[in-house]
């Protein structure tokens, strides 16, 4: 992030700095005449290939791309070396430049979050794509179409009445619903418990309730309870429960005569450091590793340098008698996660131990020493400032465009997909 | 809300919702054969014209048109009776329509806080824009091309480095920079304070160093401290502090010698409840109030049945070991505003005070009861619910369309503006 605030005194900012990139809503409901002046849409962005991210508008969510491809081919290379498939999760950055990262440029075997994700990255020509979510009733339909269009598209139950929902739709013909068991192996939100009375009978009618119609591929358990652990040791005893809990699950499906060939757990902090157990099970699911950030940080999931994310921001005010600066950046474009839980408030600012971001409101952010006075001499209003996400996938999905950079060059823009 | 979980039992669902709305970002980086699976363009959203809140995809964001133009027309009643002109802020909702509705169908005399607001509103045919927000360095070109462009583009500024940068670009012959001076009386973010020794002196460098190229038009104070406040009175004492704080200012300029036409302050809970003293202002900046949200109706600023935003949600799952449902909204639907603020978690259930919104990830919320067991026949699988958001400004800022209907019948989709 060299040029972005990196080192002592924050970049000097270049004036004049020409066309912006916003949300295309606006152009949409314009036209004609007054389109010249409307928020450009978002191919003028390009305007901003080459340049340095310190020319930048602010605030502006810039990803290191050298970061950001090392992190994904790290974590190929670990699943590599594990014997087990590696199937991101997109939701963290919603982009196809960073699923094609992701899948290492297969684009095929992702996971999503919600429908627009899914037709999203169908449309771009992504496939095997599984819609990581309980099934919603009212839109049975999209999911048929999507699975009637894909090589595989597959879907996720944790009850009964999802098996129920799916079998009032059967696909044409030579199609089946591909469906993965959600189990719940102690993170306490979607799933059935594997210890659960009802669930090897869950699995069992996917299985074999009409086979015709519906298949069971495998099941998957979110070890998100990772993310409320102390360190790696701690994440790495949950990441063995959770798979001892779904390979047992297996191992008790397949006593019972139920075939279950895939067998997946996830989550960042999880994937990040496996354990050796995990080469037993088939696939691993996480997504926020592309990016990290500082939660990942503190958890260990990752260095300080494998941060890919920076939101880019400006010193607008001085206010000496406060001891606070004023920057661009509210939460508009950084998200309140990670309040209170930071000594350096919502964020760390790079290069800047010494700065502590106390509060934000819609466009403002306030930062102020960590302890003592400020040296606004080194902070001139327009300089630039660096700030490094508590929470890369809220961060990110406050961005209607992403400026990827080399060695804070501007090599691309990703604009990443929203809405439900 | 009729209609949506308004009552007792949630509504079913539709099945076979039909075609979603989401981001165009993903429609716009694709084309040809693909296209009819992507995620359809927001045009497409027209769709659900006509059709029952409950029917909608969900998380979506549901505004009551007939309260927002209440809340809209009361506010402008409210100024007409005090004798002071309604400027609205438009960043609560970021909408032609919504500020349509603000200024009472003339569309002039906005507030706006970031330049992509500025200009989607100026290619509209909005026009008397305050961009309000201290001067960005980098961005002064485009700040020039809407002041040369429209009867009124005014900016706002609270230093001497801000007139400095003005400075640099005069505007083509025949226009001046419109400058109003931010104060800062007692909000503690951005402006100069009224009492500093250097206020006095940058008020009349505006109004005279460049009389050809620069006009101070007026003084505003944002009254934002009145979000830390306990109720109405306690509201009313800072929105008659501010006041005073700035007709002095006015006054002590007036004893210089230096004219200043205009004196405003904002806040939506200063403005719902005016001060008689507030008449002496000419300007009111307040932008909350056409939707109001849960935090307006515990300051005091709104009632309950004023507050025109929901987020609608279905439940996807019970989880009775644990004594919770599982619904479809959660940060990204959402935000984390208001967490630990309501005794209802993250926001309020309407029609059910017996749920409590505990926890949200960036697509699943977790609800449970906020004593005793949850009758879990209540809320079946696919039932709607509606969530009473916390902050307005930030669950609408996380949403790329809005569902507009007049009860609990869609009407009109609104687009907003993103981006900086």
């Amino acid at each position: 992030m060299d040029g972005a605030g990196g080192g002592g005194r924050g970049a000097p900012v270049a004036p004049g700095a020409g066309p912006r990139v916003s949300s295309p809503a606006g152009a949409a409901a314009l036209g004609g005449e007054t389109e010249a002046l409307a928020t450009e849409p978002q191919q003028q962005g390009s305007t901003w290939l080459g340049r340095r991210l310190e020319e930048l508008p602010t605030p502006a969510l810039a990803v290191a791309e050298a970061t950001a491809r090392r992190n994904a081919e790290r974590m190929l290379e670990r699943c590599r070396a594990l014997g087990v498939r590696l199937r991101p999760h997109v939701k963290t950055h919603k982009t196809l430049e960073g699923a094609a990262l992701a899948t290492g440029g297969t684009r095929r075997g992702i996971v999503v979050s919600t429908l627009a994700e899914a037709r999203f990255f169908a449309a771009a020509g992504f496939d095997d794509i599984l819609y990581a979510y309980p099934l919603p009733a009212g839109r049975l339909e999209e999911c048929a179409a999507l699975a009637e269009r894909l090589d595989a598209f597959q879907v996720l139950l944790d009850s009964p009445g999802g098996l129920a929902l799916l079998r009032q739709r059967p696909l044409a013909p030579g199609k089946r619903w591909l469906v993965w068991l959600k189990l719940d192996c102690g993170n306490a939100r979607a799933g059935i418990r594997p210890t659960d009375a009802g669930a090897l009978e869950l699995a069992r009618a996917i299985a074999e309730e009409a086979p015709a119609e519906v298949t069971l591929v495998g099941v998957y358990a979110h070890c998100g309870d990772t993310y409320r652990c102390g360190g790696v040791p701690e994440i790495q005893a949950v990441a063995r429960a959770t798979t001892a809990a779904v390979l047992d699950f297996v191992a008790a499906l397949r006593q019972a005569g139920v075939p279950c060939p895939q067998a997946g757990i996830g989550s960042t902090p999880s994937c990040s450091h496996p354990v050796p157990e995990m080469s037993q099970l088939t696939e691993l699911h996480p997504g926020n590793y592309i990016f990290y950030d500082l939660q990942q940080t503190l958890l260990g999931s990752c260095r300080p340098e494998d941060v890919a994310l920076r939101v880019l921001t400006r010193v607008v005010g001085h206010y000496p008698h406060r001891n606070q600066l004023l920057v661009d950046c509210g939460w508009t474009a950084l998200s309140l996660h990670g309040q209170s839980q930071l000594p350096t408030g919502f964020a760390a600012v790079e290069g800047h131990p010494e700065l502590r971001l106390v509060g934000m409101t819609q466009e403002h952010g306030q930062l102020e020493a960590v302890a003592g006075s400020l040296d606004f001499g080194r902070f001139p209003v327009g300089s630039v400032l660096a700030l490094i996400p508590f929470h890369a996938c809220a961060t990110a999905a406050m961005h209607p465009v992403y400026y990827v950079h080399t060695e804070g060059k501007v090599v691309a823009l990703w604009h990443p997909v929203r809405g439900w």
